[in-house]
């Protein structure tokens, strides 16, 4: 009886897109206003999801308080008024797209979470572009 | 051709998190607030998935009005503006977290939807905590 | 250049209109299912609203973060997880209707808000129904 | 490491639920209020599911501009401010149920994106009615 | 001490913004999209605000279940499924653009609430799109 | 008969709240995460309010395509996607506070409305946190 539960947290950052092996025109072209040397932000909207069996005792699959905590410490605390490219050391040298982001939300958890819970992420970076990881 | 066919509906209610089987002080450090004696409540969304082949003659998986009041009828008369662990028998000695009111509704609508269509059920507690059944 | 700044903060109580000068059949015609012995609960979003000059230095009519702390220990701590009826002594004697927690709300905040800023309280009681006071 | 991307897009359009093959008497009976021999209408909200690899050049799995625009070409333009049964083709002689519409527009996106990625959709005919395709 | 209460309902319906007193390329020129002779349509989501005093015995202005009957009973039972322009007398010879429904169902509804309440409707014709009235 | 009409745009942009004519530390002290020298950002919803008598030949105040692209070219064009405090000339020496970004848009929208109708903007620039102007 396996049930999912969801905790949905937010952080504003700052971010830019852009690959330093191309050329400035290059970047322009792919990425678009993205682009701006400047940066620019986003509301981002983190959904994460956890699997696994109903503990009789308690009624819950995972604490969602717990949860909660949890990605404070580890995700929030560090992305949060943060420009993910400069302040935020796994975006150094990786494209802080949403899919990149969520992939790392996503190996991040991973570690503090129970293997035998499954985990997915969900970000939002505006109400209408989103991704999830996996798939 | 199988499509998915949702269906929202609401419902608001009481309810407490305490197991019998403990002492208060243990309750208190597993629930926290959830296990105030007096109660709490949400307003509750819920949200029905069906999925089944699309009804040449209609285009219809199943008609949608059918299924609200189907909603209307076994969950929502029953528990909006309840207490759960008083008022619905189901709670009297199941814990009535989101996990387990999930597994109770899709239980309970499961013996009233053709078995060749799937079910799932979605339940906010809040707009940041929800839970899937079955996963 | 009076601007208004709004905050907005949740908490989730049971609560149940009875008006104790009435009989039950008084009660159940008026109220219907708020009036259940049992009560019932909601997910309450509240909106302060906070109107003043902006200050040239900071830009601020207030501090944001201080109203959010303010709502928090003014009311969310003593709201949240409760039942409004048993554990909050403002409403021993007072139904306790969106309308009326909406003025008690505003009567504990205008005490702690500088005169010379307007208040203004909405309160959510679901999506659908909703209070502002003043009017 | 395959991520899913969600691009969100929305159109306003008359439709009407009607089987030709019945008498009005029959049609009335199943379709009720949908039935409407001068239409009614909705706002359609359109989710656009995509899943694939991450390219590292740009931390994209597609580009969700290019997403929206192709959208836009293919759906927005044809659909938007349309009678559904009237102006478009595909609903002349197929019954533009939400389920119908989410295949329709499944089978337009699905020439025009590449085969290794995988493609659903999600149709919000109402805040509270939806479907999705494949389910 | 006057309190402001709020009922949210909604319709989905047809409609149409033409003037016949007009050639069809000012109409076109004017009204673009939503000039369709075929119709297009909307879910409307309809926001009716009542002032009053808060009534000692109920802690209420107005029963907000009476208010959202009174709606259902003289707008939405009128408009819902419905082509404004073809099915609702007010339309006939008045162009149903969201101002203009506002103002109808605020001469309806006003005819029907004691005249020592203040009346407000807002409608929302889409999530970007809304109107008030009185302003 | 003056009724209100509403038009709702977005915008992404970075940005920081920094006191030049302070110390760092009371920069820290008063403006904490909102101080990052490296910035952070929102994604802002825009809500501009006009206000005016509604024209018989067309039931409407303003034509909202026509208030949409206005917002579009005067706003939106110039402050999405752009770092508000380095990209954007209004807020090189004016703290790019909630209220004073509404203010500024309202002194560049102001210019282009007709003086008879009456204007407000309200700026989202969290769910939770927004402001209004003039209050």
């Amino acid at each position: 009886m396996k049930v999912a539960v969801y905790r949905r947290e937010h952080f504003n950052a700052a971010h830019r897109l852009h690959n330093p092996s191309w050329t400035d025109e290059e970047n322009v072209r792919v990425f678009g206003k993205c682009n701006n040397a400047n940066y620019h932000g986003h509301n981002y909207e983190l959904e994460v999801k956890v699997v696994g069996e109903v503990h009789p005792d308690t009624g819950y699959v995972v604490d969602l308080k717990w949860l909660s905590d949890l990605i404070q410490m580890e995700i929030t605390d560090r992305f949060d008024h943060k420009n993910l490219n400069l302040d935020v050391p796994e975006f150094r040298t990786l494209l802080p797209s949403a899919e990149n982001i969520a992939v790392v939300v996503y190996d991040i958890l991973r570690k503090k979470i129970d293997p035998s819970l499954e985990l997915k992420i969900r970000l939002y970076e505006t109400a209408r572009n989103y991704v999830e990881y996996p798939a």
